[in-house]
């Protein structure tokens, strides 16, 4: 029986020291403990995040924490700008929707990225929204968005830049503060190698000057109440919050910031993204092409060939490999499969996830030349090791 | 350095099979494998709460899934009977508050319990009300209430009988069918020997029709988005969740279920109530006394000695013995301590807990006769024995 090798876009399979970590004994979270080990996941996320806000974490999904931004800035009767480009940035306008807030729309379609110069015009028609609610990747398509150019934009305007970083934050390069990101949304399933369970925020000066202008309809969201805590009751207590928190699942979260932080946040926003060229470039020599206009670190959506079920692809790469890709979710369901390459994944990991796509499709009777992706993928990763030095390093060192 | 011992009500020890699930590399949750995992868990809960209704899992704490009850089963402008007995009973009257419901409190000092008799008389006097909420084990005071009683009295009228059984279900009877309750909110951390991070409903038919009146302020918490993915959108598909659970946290609850279900729920009631009336008798033979009205099976608060700071009892019950106990909360803080004795806590774990007790007030030169405590308790858990009949069985088999 294969090994199982998890390489969805979330969850992500979680190192040891987490996993180890959520095993220990369950202790009590109204502790100078917790409160120690909170600070310090905190300060850790600050580090991922490039920012100098305040950070939460709540005991949700992404979803959760998408509802808490939404709800907590934009009143019933507001206006907001929906950037929509897949799955989950519908999901914003979902829940505008949901509570009374007007929906400007600007959509494009799936596989294309939202430009910024679109926005600003959306923007100068809609002074009056209160915020922009965009996707830093949209996992859906795997879409990467230029969220440094259109956080100039929004910069340049009265709104709120909201982020759903849930499966990109982490693998892609994203600094919070550099662009203008008032609010960011991340999930612990992803780049951050926890189980799910966690949401955080990211949360500027002046998303909380907007959330002091109305009471919320939310009690478990609301972020001022998160807020509260997490600056501490007394100044030496450390921070805290309001609701039980999943603190087993924190504990893991701990764990696998300190390798975050071990690697060193350049290292792996370029770990992810040569991954991510290696990746296309591997699709690429088995004639098959990305779905995503504009790629993202994280993962890769794979177009799948003409007259192949996706399903099929799938099935036999899980059966026959223990290799568990996503395949296209409501309309692109059956076109695409989708390929992480964030969190634990290595180079070795996508050579053997690519050899495996590529013996698949032999097996289904596609034309490959066995071997070619995983040579193309390996001279993108040789190019890159020999442009960051490392070679030359070790050749001296031998 | 003593082992830890963990009593307080929540959290509370999670056994080591449910650890180690925890523990295992994580897998996808959109898969058969998934569904299945749930399904046993959905069915096992739907025994622990003696219930043929409707069991959902959130992922969030107990709080969340008290909102999600409010606002799915009382619209804006709607009224809500609150019986208010302690901090969390409380929460149901903030949250109502926070929604624009109007509240009706019925109130009792802390300690004191909420009778039938008087929710008879505040529903005669408010027909119109929706729904009346109210708490199995109010865990602030210690507090067990007649839900049985208060169900009648309910279900004889138009209203709702929602029940924050959080803290108490699993450790106390609590029979959903039996007692006409509509909506059962539970928490994993308690009784059912999980991590915080899960929170369980048992919810009727009644108050699904009730739920389909009006579009809940709710997108996460929507209980019809859950209903429909717990149905399973294919009928030999199984059951889901809408949003990604945290399904680490739901493969733990699976072993601790699997635990409660080998004891019995019978054995695992009996069990808690007869360690509730032995934590009884050996507080009362240190002179101390029970600051409930009406005992909980869970739990026992314990009024502090006049002169005594609870602070002082409580650290040096954890740095000489381990022994981790709650102080009490808000208006109680300094004036109880409060122990569990649900979940994993047995005969022993008491005895031990009792005698730590003794040790740390003789050590603050409050008079106590030591032994007496462990004697005290000794005695109820015997003739709980015998009165099972185990000794003559012990003893015939010897």
């Amino acid at each position: 029986m294969p090994q199982k090798r998890l390489l969805t876009p979330g969850p992500t399979q979680v190192p040891e020291p987490a996993r180890l970590a959520m095993a220990r004994q369950v202790t009590h979270h109204r502790t100078a403990e917790f409160r120690a080990l909170l600070a310090q996941v905190l300060a850790d996320l600050k580090v991922v995040f490039a920012t100098e806000n305040d950070v939460l974490v709540l005991t949700s999904s992404g979803t959760g924490a998408m509802e808490a931004a939404v709800v907590n800035l934009v009143p019933r009767g507001g206006k907001a700008i929906v950037l929509e480009s897949g799955v989950f940035s519908r999901r914003w306008a979902d829940i505008c929707v949901r509570y009374g807030i007007e929906v400007v729309r600007h959509s494009v379609p799936w596989g294309q990225a939202i430009e910024a110069d679109d926005v600003a015009r959306v923007l100068s028609d809609h002074p009056d929204a209160v915020a922009v609610f965009g996707t830093l990747m949209e996992s859906s398509t795997g879409v990467g968005h230029d969220v440094e150019a259109i956080g100039q934009v929004v910069a340049e305007s009265n709104a709120l830049w909201v982020v759903d970083g849930i499966s990109g934050a982490g693998a892609m390069r994203c600094l919070v503060d550099a662009w203008h990101i008032d609010v960011l949304v991340v999930g612990s399933q992803k780049a951050l190698m926890t189980p799910p369970g966690l949401a955080m925020m990211a949360v500027s000066a002046a998303a909380w000057q907007q959330m002091e202008r109305f009471e919320p309809p939310a009690f478990y969201f609301d972020l001022k109440l998160h807020r509260k805590k997490i600056l501490g009751t007394k100044p030496l207590e450390g921070p805290d919050t309001p609701w039980t928190p999943a603190h087993t699942l924190i504990a893991g979260l701990a764990e696998s910031l300190k390798l975050i932080r071990a690697e060193g946040m350049e290292a792996v926003w370029a770990r992810c993204d040569m991954l991510s060229r290696a990746t296309i470039a591997g699709i690429e020599a088995m004639g098959l092409a990305p779905f995503a206009a504009r790629r993202a670190a994280g993962m890769t959506a794979v177009r799948v060939p003409p007259g192949m079920e996706a399903s099929a692809l799938l099935k036999r790469l899980e059966a026959r490999f223990g290799v568990k890709l996503a395949g296209g979710q409501l309309e692109l369901s059956g076109k695409i499969i989708r390929i992480a390459h964030f969190g634990v994944i290595d180079e070795l990991e996508i050579i053997a996830t690519l050899a495996a796509i590529e013996m698949v499709l032999d097996e289904l009777g596609y034309p490959v030349r066995l071997g070619s992706a995983a040579a193309a993928a390996s001279r993108v990763m040789q190019s890159s090791v020999r442009s960051r030095g490392a070679v030359a390093h070790g050749a001296a060192a031998t």
